[in-house]
């Protein structure tokens, strides 16, 4: 079972990781289907930990909310993003105080912002006037984070303009929610997958010059910085090490804050579930478009819809390993495509995997670091399928 | 109740219907959700049925698998294209003949046929030797229909060239599947949401002249030919009149094929549900990037994963009606996006909607033509939003 993609898997994936083959190797399971081992989340987690020692962690639920992940981050002792009712009632199920959520997704609805005080949620995060005053109304003294607009260079998947608003109008807003009586931190995202990590110094800078000094001197007071994600997870191409996003955020924080620095933050998703889990899937047709055809099409059990949205523009590389259908003989370029009826539904047509040509219908492929972002992305019934069936293996151990 | 949108809504649309606004008269539901009038969809149904007298319907299932729709279509007659075991197992439900169901995808695991052909299916696409070898193994004797590639212009949605064959390979297989003891019917996508006519007889055209042809010649015939779906929904822009696509089939089909026409069939999705269905929705805020920023981002409670995955690449362009936050003072250019944490979710930023600019969070908006392509796309749970919650209004009559 070797990697087929022509860049190397990376030394850090640790997936399959013993505990993962092991489950593999007791049964043939229907595919598709995602194994987690929340083992390897709790080495992501305390990397992070060693990593930036001063900020606390709030795990991204978003990435992948199944219980099992959640519990064993609670008892490890991280704090939890969350986007919406749903994931606030997730980590409170899992046992998560709500005074560690925070709620980060900046449209929210009135009702859903009043439930969530209500249930003891304190940090929120906005961009906007409108939002800001929902806020003052529904979640009184509450601390509220004005999240700022970040180019995304370096990332793999740059975020649009979607979130965030400029400096000026963060500057207005922290200074209008401090005036209603909030406390007032900056949160930023610097892209998904990011692989440089001097774009979080470029962010804190624009942070600590922009926000925070022209705040103090009109007399307000930055109480947090939140740094957001943006770690990377192990795909085909992954960033440097862990420690080195540590140093560069530690020692900008400290640079621009001094002695008094705000309260840290990192929001990581991805990087703590994406190298936990590895996909099972079968071939189901390996199919040529003409008599002399030099690329084969291989068709999957799984594609963008069924929990693969993150190949969406081939913006993300899973390693792909052969668990079956390799002779041993030569390789070839293939298209990689899902069993759906739908056109868009190929993963893979500009960059090439390789692929034993001895490979057919019935093989089963594995796809490493698939732990983030695939179980809750996955339609609830499009052509048909079920989503993306899930095994989450308990934590070994208790951090 | 306007359309907002700068282009006019065309003169086809008939929604909301007067069942669809006595439904939503009734009481201020939780949004997002759609509602759909199965009475459309036999309309639509009999009005294709109308323009194409010839031609079998095969209702695309995958469009809008809904009970409600698939039994007021099995009522009517119809034929219906299935694409997974779980579709057929909801035709089959609804009360549909096994013999009148197509199972059309042409990636299908060996014993999903093999389930499909122990049920009555007899009817089966494909494009490959490899495929072709498990239908001869698991559903012999059946009719298979081999997809041949169409290059989809004219089409809002140019289909990839995932699906098909070239002519050469397609001639081959099918004299291939003659030996083996099938029947044989070619089948083509010319594009979804095809506003030219005139694409279905080039196709057709190419099927007689570059396959029926040869197979003919080689002693084969070709017995079945489905031009497949594509016929336009009434967005923002649609197609000509039906009557016009089915002028264009008929006097191709006779002009090509003469007195002994191959068994026509057309498998409409779209057409037949995106008219039907209603989406209403909730402004969760209305926030600028900055504090001079001319236009506005308008955040709603429905996006990409939430049902309106269509809207990827803004590729279909839904009419939008306010219900509500219309003062009837001026409009203004908005950006559309959904309410998840990830960027990728917005709806509409190239094309710019106008809505008015006393639009305001709390305030409600109609989707309209969102029956087709909606329901089944949603995410399971993606940022912990759950799926599209769905109204089917029955039919008031028997077709």
């Amino acid at each position: 079972m070797l990697p087929v993609a022509s860049t190397p898997v990376p030394a850090r994936s640790a997936v399959p990781t013993a505990r993962i083959e092991a489950f593999l190797a007791e049964e043939r399971r229907e595919t598709p289907f995602l194994v987690v081992d929340c083992d390897v989340v709790l080495d992501r987690y305390a990397e992070l930990r060693a990593a930036v020692p001063s900020a606390a962690i709030f795990y991204a639920v978003k990435a992948n909310p199944a219980p099992e992940l959640l519990d064993a981050l609670v008892h490890a002792g991280s704090s939890f993003d969350v986007a919406s009712p749903g994931e606030i009632d997730l980590a409170l199920a899992a046992g998560a105080d709500p005074a560690k959520l925070s709620y980060g997704n900046t449209i929210k609805k009135r009702t859903d912002i009043a439930r969530a005080h209500e249930l003891g949620v304190r940090m929120f995060a906005f961009d906007a006037a409108d939002e800001l005053a929902k806020l003052t109304a529904e979640a009184p003294g509450s601390t509220v984070f004005c999240r700022v607009l970040c180019d995304g260079a370096g990332s793999d998947w740059p975020l649009s303009r979607k979130f965030g608003c400029d400096v000026d109008q963060a500057v207005e807003l922290c200074l209008r929610a401090i005036d209603a009586g909030h406390q007032v931190g900056v949160c930023f995202h610097v892209g998904s997958q990011q692989k440089q990590p001097d774009a979080y110094r470029v962010a804190i800078e624009l942070v600590a010059e922009q926000i925070a000094a022209p705040l103090a001197a009109a007399g307000g007071r930055l109480s947090h910085l939140n740094v957001g994600g943006g770690f990377p997870g192990t795909y085909l191409t992954t960033g440097p090490a862990t420690a080195v996003y540590g140093a560069v955020i530690e020692r900008t924080v400290v640079r621009c804050f001094g002695d008094d620095p705000p309260v840290l933050i990192t929001e990581p998703g991805r990087f703590l579930a994406a190298d936990a889990g590895v996909i099972e899937t079968e071939v189901v047709l390996v199919a040529r478009k003409s008599l002399h055809d030099e690329h084969r099409w291989v068709f999957l059990d799984i594609g963008l819809f069924g929990g693969l949205a993150e190949c969406l523009g081939e913006a993300i590389k899973y390693p792909i390993v052969t668990v079956e259908g390799d002779d041993g003989g030569p390789k070839g370029p293939v298209v990689l495509a899902g069993p759906t009826c739908d056109s868009a539904d190929v993963l893979y047509e500009e960059f090439r995997y390789r692929l034993p040509m001895s490979l057919g219908a019935g093989d089963r492929l594995r796809l490493l670091a698939t732990g983030a972002y695939t179980t809750t992305y996955a339609a609830v019934a499009f052509n048909g399928f079920p989503p993306l069936r899930t095994y989450h293996l308990p934590p070994s151990r208790r951090a």
